[in-house]
């Protein structure tokens, strides 16, 4: 299981591709999207990637896990509008036994509106932190983009 | 218990009044409060109006009950715009056996911006609508301003 | 035009569907999307609605209109969750020279969770109001499915 | 002017506190306040700040000024739940010709629950970068703490 950070992600490594059209309700008095719904948009990626790749969060609600966001931070590009279509990628950056973070660009017509990072816990539901779920651990090299053989 | 319900706020009836500074995130790309964000100050008085005359609503939920929003509406009259400061009043307007109502009024500097009505069930954790609970029923003929040789 | 409400929406008249993957952020403590969200699904049907059959409301824009909700009530019937796709159908009830009326139902999985009603007035940048714009009067029999000779 | 951050707040340093009570329609189905809405508490810790040390936001933008945020960082460190209090403190970290940040700690009843930065540049009303302005540069000094012979 990979231990560094990927945030360049590497040409093997899994993606998850969103798109989100910006709702009136998302932008301020400034015209554009409000600063804080990014951090949402993101939240649709990983989702995302969870149901593709692995399985629906759902389910690891149902298995008994969190995955709890324990940090995040956002770069700001160029402004979004209402009704923009913004594309989200988002992939998994680093892991390790208990935690996990993925990056996320995202572009409004092929040009970077803003990029970003989430760190994770695994938790139990009451929120003590547990070891990664196995069906994850074991998918996660590939997420990587990494040989198995090396994991 | 009234039956009826009371929007034009009987002199004698219990009022809440809370103040709601409006943050730049609460307004659109029209500059002004974007319409869905006055369901949510009408949540903050309606909880006030609770912890002022009954109990926190913390303790309905310790208690068992939830008092989930069966109907919403509102009526906007002006737009409100970043740093207004919103007054809104909250009155218990009818209640049932196991439903209640409340009326709002929403003002900026003593001008009407919105008026609206809730209805809410009381259920217990799992949703089930179940009868007032005794400590909010004793004290709702007060809340609408009747006296309780009446009720 | 049409003059009167028309919730039971006739046969003949134009609806535009949408679904809505309900997310994480939209739900709150008792496990369940809070009610002011749905006033939030209301606006992506409508938008939709007005891209569909008339234009984009950027255009609207554009061309110096805006359509503001006067009024709107949502009735809540069952809860929905995280994941749940929520369909949201939309349809003109009324018009009349300077405003007009939609209403919505929402199911998941074919069972109504909500309806709602949102009135609208048609007005400048500055908000005045003004008359309904000649593109969206002259589709207005049609979307209500009334034949346009009686009109 | 200051050009260092100053994460760890100077003694001397200006800040401002204010007082954010949790409303139910923060929180998300784990019962927590959902990530995204701590993005939202700094920002009403960052206006009270300028009105407090300097002038209102809405002075800003009537003299042709946005502060537009480049950058939000927030590590979690306990959740937050219905009605609690959060205090957010918020202070400025760093300032460059035309680029400011601040940086905020986030407690409940004198527990960290996160800390967070915030990156802005000084745009036009039309989003381009500009000098910051003379009445906010006048001031950086003394909120950073620094004599101002230093400057």
């Amino acid at each position: 299981m990979a231990r560094k950070p990927n945030f360049a992600r590497s040409p093997q490594a899994v993606f998850t591709r969103i798109q989100h059209s910006v709702a009136f309700y998302e932008t301020d008095a400034m015209g554009i999207v409000h600063h804080s719904n990014y951090v949402r948009f993101l939240e649709h990626a990983r989702v995302q990637f969870l149901a593709e790749h692995d399985r629906p969060y759902t389910e690891y609600v149902a298995e008994g896990f969190h995955v709890p966001v324990t940090r995040v931070a956002v770069s700001y590009k160029r402004p979004c509008r209402f009704a923009d279509v913004v594309e989200v990628r988002c992939w998994l950056a680093w892991a390790r036994t208990a935690s996990l973070g993925f990056a996320y660009d995202l572009t409004v017509q092929g040009q970077l509106v803003a990029f970003a990072e989430t760190d994770h816990a695994i938790t139990d539901l009451s929120g003590r932190p547990v070891r990664i779920p196995e069906h994850m651990r074991v998918r996660m090299d590939g997420w990587l983009g990494l040989d198995s053989q090396e994991g």
